[in-house]
């Protein structure tokens, strides 16, 4: 009982953080109708002096690790980007009126990652004191791209079958190949995975330590804020779109982040006993798998699977995907940590 | 004497300040026909970290001021906005050929506030060691507002009673109302007074501390410089507009901010032995009187009053006005408060 | 033989530095087709705060300079940029297929100076403790000018001897004046140049070290690897340009560096025995050399021979000078002054 009174006080206290109360903000300035702006440029920038900050520093980190330690956080990462979309696959075949597609696409989507929401469960695990390995980070892509090429590939594997058995103009099957390494490619050319990958391989095999030190340590949390009342502003006006969406991807949306993030947990929880996995890696993880890409996978997705439509899944995952994993799913698995490891 | 040639001292050795060698530097560079500009998008984020930093500066101090103290110098803050606008009503209407609203119109600009002065006193309060209380700053909106609702509202009545003596094309009288409250959210919704008031709250309800010390606080002086210069370029780019303005308003614009702040330095100083308002507030609060509003007035005045001719308001303030707070009015008033409160 | 390996280990070690580092990954961030980019209005501010940072370090430090020492440095630096065109001039003259005015032009951008080249080779040198006189950096335009305006001068002579010989339509010789001073003056307009002069007048007339302190220094290696990202991009997107460029010209922009560097070099080691002039800055004096202006020289050039072909002098300077001048002449030259005055 008093673990659970302190989890909600955990909960709660958090909003008071200033990544939330930014978040919070910027909500609060839109619904009132301010005409504040972040100039999208300096938007661009702020993105990618975090992403580039994040994979630097795990880079350094991994320069020194014991790689074999990685191994199974890494293979739970890529097992749970699959899960989230298989799962999402069999949720939305069980629900009415949703084509294929679209529940396909907003499954790759809450399956891939947001460098926000990552960016913001760092600070908040960082402000609390709760330790992780700095390469938790770097299992970013593993869960990624695994969900994004997934979804891609069902959606057109379901399309030709559907292709296949209404033949074409001739009756005859029209086959068509998916190539899987250009969504890969896709993704890694995407300005957030480039920034991400960028800052790895210079923290791995450059010496960039006096630079972060002077300049993107010092100003990471600043820059954060400022992501976090864009996202705010950013939720609160697509409201309306969610509106237009069917209210399964609405429900989708708020339910979901907290079920991927609690099948990462379990299998961070997993690792934890099997190597050591650290605590705050495991509340790390999960909301890694709590966050849907909001930046640069709808892009990846639009490419792919051109026939859904965008309103669906942009449509639940910015305007309530977002705000759910770092509103809602960061005070959760950290409390969620604590209640379990201690601390 | 002696007190005399020190406060001629004091007043020129800031010219040597970053705030004020950075503006004339920005002129210079204007008159000189550099291309070099800041970029908008960059100017933009400049102004509202600087006003959020402010506001939330503000915010945690009210957190734990004496709400009774700042009680006074607030209704001080309401007064004066509220005398500056009838004090240039009584000037104008006795200027020869100036229209009603053109001169409303300017005396609500000056009436309000500028942010770019403010950050500009409060950095130059700091760099000579005179304290203030943190929520001086917060002092802003209750002077800006009323001011603009004031101009506006006198604006439409003298219209109002215009046509009522003309009539309509039927002989009728036409009634018009002002809607009082849409102009003050109008206010509130513009980006300066959202950006502070952003701050305020945050200051206030949440516990940015951590990003005030890291981010926020340290990159202030350096972006106020660049502010500096870029109003610098603009004053001296505006200079052109300003002979198209009768002569008049640049008058006003010339001895109306030492005007105004003369009348906030002594309420300030009315406060200072009421209720023990501190020295650096009395300079404070006589700059904020002294300035005009530059980025967030020229739109609300717009709107308020669209019959007004803008190139007597703007030019009056960008041109003249602002620079003349910054440059003349902040050394002036800091040198003042040496003289008269010692120190 | 000792010392010739220390030199290539001296040199290869750089590559790990956080300025050529990034460098060479935003080459391959291009080469891999990243979308990442840095918008161009905050690129702008960043070249800004460099150049800024420099000019106003660079006249806080003239003020207490002697000033008698600068002067040897100054007339070398004037000597080199002359040099670099003539020598320009008369290799050009002796290669098959090249206008003069194209080898004109392009010798004229490789006298010139490159601001990131400038501020590339002040971290590294700081990185490795390698002293030198802050005023070094104010050198720049004593080369940059003479060289800008020596190639615009003798290319405009060029073609009046041409046209006087061929004669206008009337067999009359047109006589065309070169104005000097409008050349010095469009140099000393472009925002390369203002933002150094401004900060060195804010150094010199001003007291800006609490500004400079609080912001322009602890953000200036951060900067710096931003430009250098930038750089890189720009470099390989840049190569298809070389390839219509005549193979001459690719083959000039890469040994040219070198050589401009070892002349600068030779008079900066006669500063050092006559003057004092520190190791550190004959090597900047060198990097200052050896670079060419990819940022502020071309818009001189073209105004100034508006009939050069801009393909030939921009795609030799930013495609090859460039990267040449930062990757390969920074290491070069600052192991070449460990071997030379030791350390």
């Amino acid at each position: 009982m008093d673990a659970l009174l302190d989890f909600a006080g955990q909960f709660l206290s958090q909003f008071q953080s200033p990544t939330l109360s930014f978040l919070l903000g910027g909500a609060l300035l839109a619904a009132f109708g301010s005409k504040l702006t972040i100039p999208n440029p300096v938007y661009q920038f702020v993105v990618f002096v975090l992403l580039l900050k994040i994979g630097m520093k795990g880079g350094v980190e991994i320069r020194e690790a014991n790689l074999l330690a990685m191994l199974l956080p890494a293979v739970f990462s890529v097992v749970t980007g699959l899960l989230i979309v298989l799962l999402g696959q069999a949720v939305f075949a069980r629900l009415p009126g949703i084509r294929r597609e679209d529940g396909l696409a907003t499954a790759g989507l809450f399956g891939a990652v947001s460098a926000s929401s990552l960016a913001a469960a760092i600070v908040m695990l960082e402000e609390q004191g709760i330790a992780f390995e700095a390469w938790v980070p770097a299992l970013y892509p593993f869960m990624d791209i695994p969900a994004l090429v997934l979804a891609i590939v069902l959606a057109t594997r379901h399309r030709q079958q559907a292709e296949g058995e209404a033949g074409d103009a001739n009756g005859e099957p029209t086959p068509r190949k998916v190539d899987t390494w250009a969504i890969v490619k896709e993704s890694l050319q995407g300005s957030a995975l480039s920034a991400l990958i960028l800052g790895l391989a210079l923290g791995l095999l450059a010496r960039p330590e006096s630079v972060l030190q002077s300049f993107y340590e010092p100003v990471f949390r600043g820059l954060l804020s400022v992501l976090m009342l864009v996202l705010g502003m950013e939720a609160w006006s697509r409201l309306r779109e969610l509106k237009a969406v069917a209210h399964w991807f609405a429900l989708y949306a708020l339910v979901g982040p907290v079920v991927h993030g609690l099948i990462a947990f379990g299998l961070g929880w997993i690792a934890h006993h099997a190597v050591g996995f650290s605590p705050g890696g495991v509340v790390l993880l999960a909301v890694i798998a709590a966050s849907n890409s909001d930046i640069s996978g709808p892009p990846t997705i639009r490419a792919g699977i051109p026939w859904a439509n965008p309103s669906t899944y942009i449509g639940a995952s910015t305007s309530v995907g977002t705000p759910v994993a770092i509103a809602l799913c960061i005070p959760l698995f950290a409390a969620l940590g604590k209640l379990v490891f201690g601390g």
